[in-house]
């Protein structure tokens, strides 16, 4: 149900390498990792879940309406994270020279199809 | 000193609004404010620089390396943060229709001039 869009995104961004749906409160609904790594994807996604929790509270704060989008560029990861609705995002792990821009572009495509499940 | 490459980011890139040098702490070095807008964007750097701790703690859990860039998209605002060093980081503050991809440009322009004066 979320497998095949998860892996629609990963398998088609240059860097791709795991997809992720999960509830702000760190529980995971599905992943995908690409063949040939190994990224413990639900993990990172956990990190940043309550992170996006703190990102959420400053929006409100700041009265800047709710977030949509959140990417992180580490030395040696890329993440980008697409809230789908008040209890659950998409997150998407690229390699630091993955194609971000893409990677974005398929996650706002992919979101509908996902949202409508949950 | 810190002024005008603020000012050269955050005037030319289309949908600029502010930017920022402020330290991991909270407390702002520089800010610029570009004309007609009111923006204050030193309680937005504050906020947020808290949020950049934990995403700094998520990636050393993590072992991805060190962080080099945060964006948040919300409704009413897009926040680009470029870290400077340890102790501080630079903030620009678009208009969610803005340049994203021109402002992340401008500051890894300007970064190597703040951070030769951090």
């Amino acid at each position: 149900m979320f497998k095949e869009p998860l892996q629609k995104i990963v398998d088609n961004v240059e860097g791709g390498i795991a997809g992720l749906v999960m509830g702000f409160d760190g529980i995971a609904v599905e992943s995908y990792t690409r063949e040939g790594h190994k990224m413990d994807i639900t993990t990172v996604g956990m990190e940043f879940s309550f992170i996006l929790t703190q990102v959420r509270k400053a929006a409100e704060i700041l009265d800047v309406g709710s977030v949509q989008e959140v990417s992180i560029k580490a030395e040696k990861l890329l993440i980008v994270i697409r809230v789908l609705s008040p209890e659950y995002f998409l997150a998407l792990a690229l390699s630091p020279e993955g194609n971000f821009g893409k990677g974005r572009y398929l996650m706002r495509v992919v979101a509908p199809r996902l949202q409508a499940e949950l």
